[in-house]
């Protein structure tokens, strides 16, 4: 890798010069601490730029085959025609069990790779079996200093679900007609209420109008079982039908994004912070495990430790990296 | 609780004493450092109970909704009908979300509570979002030295059904008609082969039919891209359809599971010390994060030194617990 400058490098991604917006990504991929430290200080370079903050971050989940990619690729069509520019990184899960590359969604996606208003990303997850990628709360960030929109879209249900929430300003769960173990996710409040919901591959109209009853369904149940969303209420998650093939029902789902956008304004800044609390305690966790909370004075104080300083304008990673360095210290003052 | 000799509280877990599999089952679920401590005497008293060697470890896994605790019900009437006692585990996973206890599925467990040769626990995995509880592992065991056959019953797909191989001898999972997210996570690699199939709630024999050879089909394509289970190709994952309500298929069942642990004799001790293996490393890895593994010279180091010394008779949470001492000591020298 050639050497870089963060402050020049930040200035290209937030021009959306592709080629400095791919460097940056293989940057945050890569795992070795000089990488990490240089991510660090792109990441603060990048906090300020005026897509990062008024852009939309989008996640995008659902169970695999749903099709998840295609929806995408409609979306990232309709994005465009409105005059937005949009930065997609897909997390892919694919390689949990055999360690291959089932790159099956990615073959489904189709985009003009002259256009510089669009960028995709692949994100491997090899080893991270039900988490987000490591790598994918800094790639949010770089797509989002360069782009007006980022998708973030991610297979499964469950505990990457939930990840997506800490990175996300709007969560799209995506099921097809029948997702059975959905509904029941939904109905059993293991999963959280997404803030849109899309019944993709809804080309038979009897079948969608059924995925859509059933979901309310399902919705209805969640609220009276107690599970909930972000939201305090005032949000009433709409159900999409969509034929992402077809490209029935994208202009519809484009405007629920904006509106949810547009309605989560006054608790943007909250919601964010709220998510880079959670990625720095995920980050420390990860490398110091219960012992580094513990040490650290609990989870309650480091919580609070973390809202603050991030407050004051340090970033996750390189909060984290001196959380690291105090919890080792104390370890040896205590000998 | 009362204070309590490990060697005796051995004996009578290994007679099934209820009373006795209660408390150190109580024992288990409670995480102070000195509760943990008399866990691990404990485990090493009955590690080599004869049942503890000779009895059969059954995972029963699957989503939400398909009736599994139902089903459990209906196996453990079937056990106990051919003359063996049954303990069984539940982790419950209810309590993600909402925090409350959505014990719906229990509800639905029926048992004979003066039957002295059966026993039944919940474990909640409150705060262990998308992993078997901590204490699962622990109680497999207690129960595993006290009883015939132990089920551990978790609800989810995913990471839980990954868990679960490193505790059960036999894995089963359980669908109903139209799971379509199973059969995707089973071709596209993500979920394991389970060493057994169920489709249960086939009380519709037409419904039925076709899951079955929509999972024949899966089980086809899982094989083609390399997905594979724990065996070395010489068991062919039996796809039983079963209708827990009415009580059919349960007999199939219960003589699959016997094949199937008549067929692991060979390689179980391997299956299991793999499994204590991987316990040890969740273990450590849950407390010291990454650091402490790479402190201690790395995941391959780690992992064959857990081989060595579990093969050499130390308990898991006890080689745990060496290993955070060392680490915490290499810490401090190296100051």
């Amino acid at each position: 890798m050639p050497p870089s400058d963060p402050p020049d490098d930040a200035e290209r991604v937030i021009r959306a010069e592709k080629a400095a917006v791919s460097r940056a990504l293989n940057l945050v991929e890569d795992k070795r601490a000089d990488a990490q430290d240089r991510v660090a200080a792109l990441l603060g370079s990048l906090k300020g730029a005026p897509r990062a903050v008024g852009g939309h971050r989008v996640g995008l989940t659902g169970p695999p085959g749903v099709g998840k990619s295609t929806l995408t690729s409609a979306i990232a069509r309709a994005v465009r025609a409105r005059g937005r520019t949009m930065g997609i990184v897909a997390v892919d899960p694919s390689s949990i069990v055999s360690g291959g590359s089932l790159l099956g969604d990615r073959v489904r996606m189709s985009f003009d790779p002259s256009d510089e208003g669009l960028f995709v990303r692949s994100l491997a997850t090899a080893g991270e079996v039900g988490g987000l990628a490591y790598a994918a709360n800094s790639a949010v960030r770089v797509l989002a200093a360069a782009y007006d929109v980022v998708v973030i879209e991610t297979t499964g249900v469950g505990q990457s679900e939930i990840d997506i929430v800490h990175v996300a300003d709007t969560v799209v769960l995506v099921i097809q007609p029948g997702s059975g173990d959905v509904l029941q996710f939904l109905k059993a409040g293991i999963m959280e209420i997404p803030d849109i919901l899309v019944v993709n591959k809804a080309d038979q109209e009897e079948l969608a109008r059924r995925a859509v009853a059933d979901l309310q369904g399902a919705l209805r149940t969640a609220h009276a079982v107690g599970a909930s969303g972000r939201e305090d209420g005032d949000w009433e998650t709409p159900i999409i039908a969509t034929s992402a093939t077809e490209g029935t029902g994208i202009e519809e789902l484009i405007d629920a994004l904006d509106a949810h956008r547009k309605h989560l304004e006054p608790t943007l800044g909250a919601r964010r912070a709220q998510g880079e609390v959670q990625w720095v305690l995920d980050l420390f966790m990860r490398k110091h495990g219960d012992h580094g909370v513990s040490t650290l004075h609990g989870l309650a104080e480091l919580t609070a430790r973390a809202e603050r300083e991030l407050d004051e304008g340090e970033t996750p990673l390189s909060l984290c990296e001196r959380l690291s360095g105090e919890y080792v210290a104390t370890l040896r003052q205590t000998s």
